[in-house]
């Protein structure tokens, strides 16, 4: 039996649990994480995030080597979905993550490169007021990969395919008002066109900017409707860009669960927003529930 | 602004948050209730459960009067749901609420008369073993109602009904094998009949009980498919004792989220299993997210 140390916190209300586990001592095993993200037996989240350093999880074999341009003593997201699955990147959860490094003082300043899965990402804590925080991330640059459609619940929608890493279709619909997104069924599973994107998508249904504001509701792909998704908004600020004729600038991007601002670059994008923690506590590993 | 202790438990997988609050100084307005429970920028749980004597709710106004049989020192049961309504009993909420009282001293001994919005009840700590303990409580008096079916995905089941404060089917289907039960769509919303339900109802598949054991899946009137319910229980083992010819006795009721024991007496029913407490913390109630 082991006693683990957690924070829970949320980024535009994608939560997670934090575990702080510098010595790598944690055996993060899927069926423990999926006991951890239990929302009735364990503490419930969209995901489990270890702490450690890059070189402390290339000895213990949790990652095979330090990503291009981080080093050993970097901090290292080690990110796991709630089925236990491993996950490259958390658009949303990378936020959480460095505003525990900066609560917990394991930052040096405000501002760290950190090694994913997904390769070397830079994150900056601009604010701390209370238990939230201001973080803003670098995501990589979107790859637009062309027109494409889906169909929901018998609508059909047209938009920007884009590539964060994960496969995005993010479609801005003509006179969609933010009260009409509010009421469509973006809970239902989409019919996309398997050629362009064999491996599945994640539809994100957006309305025209106005004033540098879009509405924007995520279907994400075999989960179902999420209140945030962040590599969703960034895809939905590139398609919107592309609604008004530019390939970059700033979008603020307005979802359930809050509201985040994509500055889209010509080599890569940032997302920024809201952290909050909301509390921390202790567990027994043996008090969580098995669930192979 | 104001922070709150709590401590989040659970009862075969119904989990609870509960707030020890002796002076009656939270406004546990079902908005903030809405808050604490949401599991993804809240707490978390199936419900809210406030810790104060009747007396210290009868003086603030909570509730109009101490229940027949219960004392102003005595322990209420200040039961909310998750959306921010009052609800009159909880099988399963009781006994975290017993074991809270309990670990935090709140007991003298390990049995109690508590107040709940259903009446007086009597609750029992058998035993505490680390984070887990094993707790009965009276369920009162099951209320036979008759013979009725229901139909859930084309296959119609016959069952009794049984009145525990809340509406109830409980049907011990021949020759259903925990497999097959395991397989069935309780989720999906069964049909019932109205004149003999007219307010809905609980609807619970059991397996015919084998050495006083029963396995039992039930689709709670309004919110689906659970993994436990007390109540349901209850009626689970009303309805098994009577498909053996009895209308007293014990049976052990296996839910998807664990066992418990029920005894059905001829003037009243007690529950008993299993409470675990997983962590506790405070909160900042400007932290939880307003939901109206």
């Amino acid at each position: 039996m082991s006693t683990l140390e957690f924070l829970k916190g949320h980024g535009t209300g994608n939560d997670f649990v934090i575990l702080p586990d510098t010595g790598v001592d944690v055996d993060l095993t899927p069926e423990l994480v999926r006991g951890l993200a239990d929302r009735h037996r364990g503490i419930g989240g969209d995901g489990v995030i270890r702490i450690a350093t890059t070189g402390a999880l290339v000895d213990a074999g949790v990652i095979d080597e330090a990503p291009e341009g981080v080093a050993d003593d970097d901090w290292f997201m080690d990110y796991r979905n709630a089925d236990g699955s491993l996950a490259e990147m958390c658009g949303n959860g990378v936020r959480v993550f460095g505003h525990v490094l900066h609560d917990l003082g394991l930052l040096e300043g405000n501002h760290a490169v950190i090694g994913t899965r997904a390769g070397r990402r830079e994150l900056t804590v601009h604010a701390v007021a209370g238990s939230t925080a201001d973080v803003s991330v670098d995501m990589g640059a979107p790859v637009v990969l062309g027109e494409s459609s889906a169909t929901l619940a018998g609508e059909t929608y047209h938009g920007t395919g884009v590539d964060m890493g994960n496969p995005h279709l993010a479609c801005v619909v003509p006179g969609l008002s933010p009260e009409k997104l509010a009421t469509l069924p973006v809970g239902l599973l989409p019919e996309w066109d398997p050629a362009f994107f064999p491996a599945g998508v994640n539809l994100e249904l957006v309305t025209a900017p106005v004033d540098g504001v879009v509405h924007m509701r995520v279907h994400e792909r075999g989960v179902g409707e999420t209140l945030s998704c962040g590599t969703g908004t960034v895809a939905a600020a590139v398609a919107a860009l592309r609604s008004t004729g530019e390939e970059t600038g700033q979008v603020r991007v307005r979802i359930p669960g809050g509201e985040v601002q994509v500055t889209v670059s010509s080599e890569s994008s940032e997302l920024r927003g809201p952290s909050q923690l909301l509390f921390r506590g202790t567990v027994e590993t043996a008090d969580l529930p098995v669930l192979s």
